[in-house]
């Protein structure tokens, strides 16, 4: 989505090879007519595959996972997050790992809000190493939900989440695959 | 809101005299048609005030701020959460209690996304002690921005919080004002 790199490359920061702050429309201050056209455009890629329900994990899924869901027409579910274990009887839960934060988290759903008739999108605004989005799986896994697919805005692809998640069959669409931050510059994949 | 008090007595949970939970449309399932309408709503009542940034903080009042700030055409930022303090030079801070949690959490915003020219509205999912708006509040006169008021989905009126910010001036619109949890049942304000 080339809106969407024109704005990494304009308003984005490179921290280090691996990291790219994009605090000031995504992650932190959010841009709300553009997260409604990033939403349209994951809606578009996944408009065929009989979405029941949009899936995400606090918290800076969130607003493209609605803008996702409005433009799907389905409800939004985020996951979230605990420290410690707090598998209960009325919930899913999975235990990921964050890279950024370097600790452990819990994140659990509430059983009632996805059944086994759902057909998931997971939606979230990084892929990086991929072990949200691994818990997320786990947890439609365990309601004996139907994964269709992931949708990204920004997918580190030298972190390698996304090929691990495709290896094992998973449809990926990330809108900006960047393929290295090395050097500070950004590059995109094609 | 008719509509939201309709849905709070029909799809809410009383837990206790304090706890109501409204998962299934406002904050673990949301549903992204609903919450536009009450950005509508919110907005509405902030029309003429000159608001410039929508402001909450991470996780549950991200829906509703991301949908007030596209019916007000502004950006919306959310403070982030972070145990332990955090002050840096590139920040503003505040500390605040969460009792649904029983722990302190530091909240914080990048300087860059504050500005001391912001008319800010503050959004929020639920207002009980108000312990994350005095924080948001705090983080506000820290930018020496202007708070333009606070915009509240679901307010326990019981609890406090609202007065409390009332009393020091603040204007407080709450959609649906909830005065009394007593017997499991959902009583509201008028």
């Amino acid at each position: 989505m080339q809106k969407l790199k024109d704005k990494i490359i304009t308003e984005g920061r490179v921290l280090s090879d691996t990291v790219l702050k994009v605090d000031s429309f995504l992650n932190h201050q959010v841009d709300p007519e553009f997260s409604v056209e990033l939403g349209h455009e994951l809606a578009r890629r996944f408009a065929g595959d009989g979405v029941t329900k949009v899936f995400t994990v606090e918290a800076s899924g969130i607003a493209v996972a609605l803008t996702t869901g409005l433009a799907l027409k389905v409800p939004v579910v985020f996951a979230k997050k605990k420290r410690g274990a707090t598998q209960g009887k009325n919930s899913y839960s999975s235990n990921i790992y964050s890279f950024t934060r370097q600790e452990s988290v819990d994140i659990h759903v509430n059983k009632k809000l996805i059944a086994a008739e759902d057909r998931v999108l997971i939606v979230d605004d990084f892929l990086a190493h991929g072990e949200a989005l691994r818990g997320m799986a786990e947890i439609i896994a365990q309601a004996g939900a139907t994964l269709v697919g992931v949708g990204i805005i920004i997918e580190k692809v030298f972190q390698g989440g996304g090929a691990a998640l495709r290896a094992k069959g998973v449809r990926v669409e990330s809108l900006a695959p960047v393929i290295s931050l090395a050097g500070g510059k950004v590059e995109f994949a094609e």
